[in-house]
């Protein structure tokens, strides 16, 4: 089969133009960025607000194993099968962040018939949103620098800066730094670090923010440390939200691109699914609502991070509810859970399979706590067999879940035509009646043991004398009705990565807690979570190219 | 009067479409950015291969001083006075870099009626070529680091990284950094620096490419530091120029806005003009010759950098020559190399006046030697004086020299109408015989001091012990054909800052020597050059802010 890269350079892709006419856009609605790129108005929301909302699809997975789900494959492939059967689909996803495409990846954007387009500009710069972030993280650490040099009138305690430098890059070397050397007039030396931009703050800000005003309040309220005194430090005090939000006056405004079956899709906003909430900004979602009779949209990670924060995170910024869950697994992944070592994947094996399915069960559970119906969507592999797609269909059907076998990667839409039809069918007939995990009266530690007994099944947590410490100081302050965004590894339902499948009886260690005060959430950390990625021993830029004729090789 | 923002914002702005066909630019030359900007095909020059070329017009200035001379609001004052006397003119500018106007400035594309626009998005971020240039040369760091982390197969000495990061910010605590703490998993620890973007070695490298296949040739000879054998290393032993080249491939292209008064006008890349070599991308300046009649460029600092390295470096590079100089100067900063203090400059003064001419006349004479016709260029302030006036003509004029009083920042184009005719008048009856400072033959200190003499009016040049080590090094490297980039001080001829008007008999200090054998120059370091600004202490952020419908004020 043909790379992703080809695939997508060899697309007939129509003019971005075309696509607005689809959606009915008017002139005022739209800027092109190049032919095949737009940025939507950030006034477009307010326009269409008295418009009906089209059903809102999430799409979540099992936990993922190294064997690989395809959740924004089958994102992008249902997208374009709702589009098929004559529904006005539109898709909403997460910006890539450059850093991996660099590294391990190449990629992401969707794959093989089941991409958004160009692939390109989406991995590389896109309409550079990311780069406007870092640019607005990094003054505020200038600024910040720059307020402890020139006389510190806050109080500013170098040692309590919390607020850390980013780069949209794979860099390990910048984990730990120290900044201002080199003498006085250098400024003030302090510990620093580096995260990779997706996990700035002001990526989660600008994807939970209504609109420009939101936007500034929200970043007005972001603490950037403590003073001397310990008492906290925030950007309104610096002064800095004006000019932090013209900085990311552009960013604001949600993209659209295609997807190689020229189905719309808004992709605006990439945070973290650990430190931060992992789902496309709240405005690209509802606009999508307003635009089409579905949207598609994905939350990162497995349903016990993603699906849980879409639900108790971003749907309580953005007031809107969604109509139905499409849980994502591949039968690879589902036999690595039940115990299958990653090199013996390709073989058949109905019993691995079988005690991999648990871990599905709890994320089925998980979205009927939700209140939400769902379809479960195997994403087709080559090696699947077919004693284990039928294992697969009657463990389903015994439990009346709705399966579909999908087959978008090779087929695109058409691999997806019996998922978008159990899709449409589960929003006809079925009612939502949508529960959170927590209300946000509830205490900080009562909403992290809620989320830890319901959404991952454990016995209980235990929090670390810092954390505990914490969670008095966070609830003094004021942050004690915020929601909590849970920081846990990706790859078990526990906080230990190497529990596969439904792990049951476990305690969920609580470490330490963060305040993003201007995203509106406490982060709560259960393990060392990485937020600077680093590259392997030959990264993928090592294979990429551009030719004088702009044939690009190697992304992917 | 209005700022520079509230004069942007009225402006009658045409869609950039219209500006394309003004151009008679087909659909294939360019893709917009937005309704006002457009980046120009990188296949176009190529295109437009056997068309004339027009004029090409070097603004530059005497040295720089406090008071300010608006050479960039010449340029673009008289760009737009040619087209108001129907000769067809383009603009090729520098892109702004984002730091200093969060700093001081405020902004950076003309001023008063004589602006480039939008400048509230060419001021910011624009269409991403500094971002991507950021991008591109952290990620070689983050490559070497990688490469020093995971073997270190080349055998690189991380204490002899020249390689430093970038952003386009003031930020001095990021001067001097040290990175890889934390331990064996994070990298090596080593000492780092980041300087500001524009200073980085690849916006030097893409100004100079003449396409795609000489930037990747360029960017494989960067030397980005050595091994413990003292031996150099390349990005191309590294193998990431492809990677590199990539991540620039929109970076490339040429970007088209106007003028306040529609004048199409071609801002791409903007090197530092110390450490690099000060001027737009050859292959902007090389289009606007093959679109306009009249090309007008700047270059910068004054005539003893910019139009030295403009001439020395970028028309060998782009194999291009120019066809007449503009020399800026005001009043006021001409009392400034005079002897006047700063705080008196609104006073007429003509002794200091008479005595400031002197400076000017020192560029007079360079332009000469560079065999180039010109006008003196004064660019009115409110508190000149009629007398004062008076004696600048009539200096002048006894001198045989071409003077014009311009006052494009408050009349736009208007303001430009005798300078516009007079530079018509030279380029249509006088002969050009350009000559270069130096032959690439002569070796490295020999091209130094020819500099030194003939366009500083030193008597000598002193090398450090440091900087002879390194001429010696860098002629066994191969770098003996390489121009020479100077980095002095703008504010003086001599390497003084302190030396205002027309200092003589100094000696002009080498003290270092850095290879930018990709840019393909020699850096010759005169004093220590500041390639990361800071922040003063209440920078212009304080005041910017963005309301819901977009407008932006404080910019400015």
């Amino acid at each position: 089969m043909k790379t992703d890269i080809e695939i997508a350079q060899e697309a007939r892709i129509k003019p971005i133009e075309e696509i607005t006419k689809m959606l009915t856009l008017t002139k005022e609605d739209w800027e092109p960025y190049g032919h095949y790129k737009a940025k939507l108005s950030d006034q477009l929301l307010e326009k269409l607000e008295d418009r009906p909302d089209g059903k809102v699809i999430l799409t979540t997975s099992i936990n993922p194993t190294p064997a690989g789900e395809g959740k924004s494959t089958v994102t992008v492939g249902l997208g374009q099968a709702l589009n098929k059967i004559d529904k006005k689909a539109i898709i909403a996803l997460r910006e890539p962040s450059l850093g991996p495409t660099m590294g391990l990846k190449g990629g992401a954007a969707g794959g093989g018939y089941s991409q958004v387009v160009p692939m390109q500009d989406i991995n590389l710069h896109f309409t550079g949103d990311i780069h406007a972030i870092t640019t607005a993280n990094n003054a505020l650490s200038a600024f910040i620098d720059n307020h402890i040099h020139q006389g510190n009138e806050l109080n500013i305690d170098p040692r309590r800066v919390e607020w850390k430098r980013v780069l949209d890059l794979n860099d390990r070397a910048l984990r730990n730094v120290v900044v201002g050397l080199g003498g006085p007039v250098q400024g003030m030396p302090r510990e620093d670090g580096f995260n990779i931009t997706v996990a700035s703050e002001i990526m989660a800000v600008l994807c939970l923010a209504k609109n420009m005003n939101d936007l500034k309040q929200r970043l007005a309220k972001i603490l950037i440390g403590y003073t001397y005194d310990k008492e906290p430090v925030t950007v309104g005090q610096l002064g800095y939200e004006g000019a932090l939000a013209l900085l990311l006056k552009d960013a604001i405004k949600p993209n659209l691109v295609q997807t190689l079956e020229n189905t719309p899709a808004i992709i605006h906003g990439g945070p973290f699914a650990n430190i931060a909430h992992g789902c496309n900004s709240v405005v690209a979602t509802k606009i999508a609502a307003k635009l089409g009779d579905y949207v598609v949209t994905e939350a990162g990670f497995g349903a016990d991070l993603g699906a849980e924060k879409f639900i108790d995170i971003k749907t309580r910024a953005g007031e809107f509810e969604p109509d139905a869950v499409v849980i994502v697994a591949t039968i690879r992944a589902l036999k690595m859970h039940g115990g299958k070592d990653k090199k013996d994947l390709a073989e058949e094996d109905l019993e691995a399979l079988k005690n991999g399915m648990e871990n599905l069960k709890k994320h089925m559970e998980t979205i009927e706590g939700f209140g939400l119906p769902y379809v479960i969507a195997i994403n087709k592999f080559p090696t699947d067999t077919e004693e284990e797609v039928n294992f697969v269909h009657h463990w389903c059907e015994s439990r009346n879940a709705l399966v579909s076998l999908v087959d978008v990667f090779a087929k695109g839409g058409e691999g997806g035509l019996d998922l978008a039809d159990k899709v449409v069918q589960v929003c006809e007939t079925e009612e939502t009646n949508l529960q959170y995990v927590y209300e946000l009266e509830d205490n900080l530690e009562l909403k992290i043991r809620k989320i830890a007994q319901k959404v991952y099944g454990a016995a209980d947590i235990e929090l670390s004398p810092k954390a505990k410490k914490q969670l008095v100081q966070y609830e003094k302050l004021g942050f004690g009705n915020l929601p909590v965004c849970m920081a846990k590894t990706q790859y078990s339902l526990s906080d230990d990565p190497t529990l596969l499948g439904r792990p049951k009886g476990f305690t969920v260690t609580i470490r330490e807690l963060r305040a993003s005060a201007g995203a509106g959430f406490i982060v709560v950390l259960t393990g060392a979570i990485m937020t600077m990625p680093g590259l392997p021993k030959k990264p993928a830029a090592l294979n990429m190219n551009v030719s004088d004729d702009g044939t690009i090789t190697g992304l992917f």
